[in-house]
């Protein structure tokens, strides 16, 4: 079984969703990150076992702020952690999933990261995240 | 802290994308339910203490047939748990969250839930949940 690691919400402003996300969850963010490589700054707050992570661009070339050009803000992704993401990138390659990303990269939160695409999942961004 | 009881994911066809998440999650769903009220189809995968549910249609005018229609098939809503559905209503109304439901109504899975307006989360379609 895969647990959910996060939600990933795309939001324009950073500081408002904030603001907002602390009164809906009744709890502070515990850290915020910059990914210099992905174009966007994300924070994170803690649900369960899981994780809110708001992420909002840092440059109009950034994959948030296209995705919020064209569908607004909302859910991005949803990242299930694994235990060895080169070996489930393999597995579902094999059982016919269109990776995104054939090999992990370094992503938000100290993790390897590696996305699927959207057409393999019903139209669900899914992220694999293993923790270095 | 909220738990994230469920993430809902809106599907066109609910015996393919079962198929799909069996092969992603690489378990079976646990219970298929429909709830005749909101005109959906669902099917609940385990994913830790969280739960994926899948959704379709059965009418047309379903919400979730109306949702694909606008935006195509994805992710749909997040589901918080809550102690209190009652109490936590007129806690978010207070702080200023737009609520759908006002009281709280029968949802799948043997729980109370109340949605509040995407407006009001940065495009994310939220739901509480208690349970019956």
């Amino acid at each position: 079984m895969k647990k959910i690691e996060h939600i990933g919400i795309a939001v324009k402003n950073l500081e408002e969703a904030k603001a907002t996300y602390e009164l809906l969850l009744d709890e502070k963010p515990y850290k915020d990150e910059t990914v210099t490589s992905e174009g966007v700054i994300t924070s994170f707050f803690k649900a369960g076992e899981s994780k809110i992570e708001l992420l909002a661009a840092t440059n109009p070339d950034s994959p948030i702020a296209k995705f919020i050009e064209k569908r607004g803000e909302g859910i991005h992704h949803i990242a299930f952690n694994v235990a060895d993401i080169e070996k489930e990138i393999k597995v579902l390659e094999e059982k016919g999933f269109q990776l995104i990303n054939k090999k992990a990269k370094k992503g938000a939160d100290n993790k390897w990261v590696a996305f699927l695409h959207p057409k393999s999942a019903n139209g669900v961004l899914v992220e694999l995240c293993q923790d270095v």
